[in-house]
């Protein structure tokens, strides 16, 4: 598909215009264009802007509150609780991992959980917040049903993301922000957008049959890694995500491109706590682990082992250097949403 | 295999006797005679007898401390790091759970981790304790290298359990406790001495190739799940287990079977708190998520979708009321212990 080039700066600011212009405040606007952008640097084009029609419609719809009264209370020195009053989900994890980074540099551990909040793009883009400040990381967050529990025929988990990030003394932090699918719904939201094919394994059909075909596999069921130990595993971020939070949880996170009849209600749990709890020379530590990993024998066809995040973080300083590639599809987003009549 | 039925009671003095004969205080040998029937209670065999002629030896050998001189020290009110010097795993992982429970129980939250520990058994065992104090845990812990990190031909990862426990409000716990290997290295292990195969496709010989032979799958490789994925999981583990608590890591963790050539140094980390941080409901907030999730539409031959801990809760309710059944080879190992002059 053909594609089109825009610039970053250019292009931020017509994101920031268009997410004022649907009635978001600036700093708001800033906070989500900002996400928006990253995902697309990283290489996350399921989490960039293929999202913001979508993030608009729900402002527009007013079940994304443009204008919250996000309230933080304070449970302990260390812990916190975050109510989002249904804001667009990136500024309730930003002020959240911020005050998870404040509570860990208090105390040496922060719990900070957020109810009330939305979609809110990669799980590691927080991570990294935390690592700016020295700090490991643990997140768990809600998402709409698109994987079945072991034994069900039905989805119910969202691809519930596990990210666990540390800094590693290195250039490029340790970020691990996996799902528990086999494949992110997001690649298959854009596979189903840009008419391409899925991989074999990682979806059914709405009749439990094997399917290729992206649009088929968004009406039935993702499949979970290691089948009843990765449904164990989103099973435990339903948990800590929703039970524990006070949010959406057992498959009532609704799809945010699908269900328009009210707010998400997703819940975030951000964990973040000091490198250097119980040992003086972390750094000197992780960079030992990382490079006597990497130095084992590879098997055929790998050159490097890679940590988790190195892609990522790759992929950022290649794509930071030039414009931005986005298919004529959301270019038509951009223009739709600049002339749109509120 | 022919079976040889045992009493609970008399086994377990059994066992006593054998840890103190070979070293261990009173209290220490208790703590270690529970945790292993315990295993076969919940049949996780591979955790249990089998492994008792292991520990013996090692204690004989000096590199499992008989007589350990633990510390612990506090970090703050939520924190503490526990010395283990080297003790038998199950008293260093008993101490800090209780250390990391009485923090929840003061602070909302605890995080205990331990260094120069070894071996401790099952995860889930030290979850439950948490459950009966209406608790959360998250737990963590070393172990030798069994799994490749993803793009490597030789194992260095352990299989580095993931173990989450939380209350139910119901009878069963929720225990998720699984290793990020496709099976666990104990049944694997258990295979190799009762000469049974293995299932396809969880691991590699030592040459890179699918083995169903249990011995040669020991030599060789053991696959994570979801490939780059569980490789990311099992990383995660070795740096909170290993590299953040102080112990070994990167594939330094010795094999206690194997390697009798010093202590194995493994590190564990404890996360505990309290389910109503946030909410006031958390007991009929995760029974409504269970009760929806069993509720689901089934796929064809599963009767009853279960959660995490119910299968092994099950087991150990009906092997309680039985005698212990144990293979012929481990109640020689009981006869050579108890005979055996230091």
């Amino acid at each position: 598909m053909e594609k089109v080039n825009l610039k970053k700066n250019i292009l931020k600011k017509e994101i920031v215009k268009i997410f004022k212009k649907f009635g978001l405040k600036n700093t708001h606007a800033i906070i989500s264009a900002d996400a928006l952008i990253n995902a697309e640097l990283v290489g996350a084009h399921s989490h960039g802007l293929s999202r913001l029609k979508m993030y608009c419609e729900r402002i527009a719809k007013k079940i994304i509150n443009p204008k919250p009264k996000i309230k933080i209370k304070k449970i302990s020195q260390s812990i916190s609780l975050v109510d989002a009053d249904d804001s667009i989900g990136f500024v309730a994890a930003d002020i959240a991992i911020k005050k998870s980074i404040r509570n860990a540099k208090k105390t040496g551990i922060g719990m900070v959980a957020v109810k009330k909040s939305g979609h809110y793009g990669l799980s590691g883009y927080y991570a990294e917040q935390a690592i700016k400040k020295n700090l490991i990381s643990m997140i768990y967050t809600g998402a709409p049903p698109a994987v079945s529990p072991y034994g069900a025929s039905k989805s119910l988990f969202g691809t519930n993301p596990i990210c666990f990030g540390t800094p590693t003394g290195l250039k490029v932090p340790f970020i691990l922000d996996t799902s528990i699918s086999m494949i992110n719904r997001g690649k298959i939201r854009l596979a189903a957008r840009t008419n391409k094919k899925i991989p074999k394994g990682v979806a059914l059909d709405k009749f439990g049959n094997p399917t290729t075909d992206a649009k088929k596999a968004l009406k039935g069921v993702q499949l979970p890694i290691g089948s009843f130990k990765g449904s164990g595993l989103a099973w435990m971020v339903d948990i800590l995500s929703g039970v524990f939070t006070g949010s959406n949880h057992a498959g009532r996170v609704k799809d945010p491109f699908d269900d328009f009849s009210g707010p998400q209600n997703i819940g975030h749990l951000f964990i973040t706590f000091k490198t250097n709890l119980f040992v003086k020379n972390y750094n000197n530590r992780i960079k030992d682990n990382i490079r006597t990993i990497k130095r084992l024998p590879k098997i055929k066809d790998i050159k490097k082992i890679m940590y988790p995040g190195e892609n990522k973080f790759n992929r950022f300083k290649l794509n930071s250097k030039k414009d931005i590639k986005v298919s004529k599809i959301i270019k038509k987003d951009l223009e739709i949403l600049n002339n749109y009549a509120l």
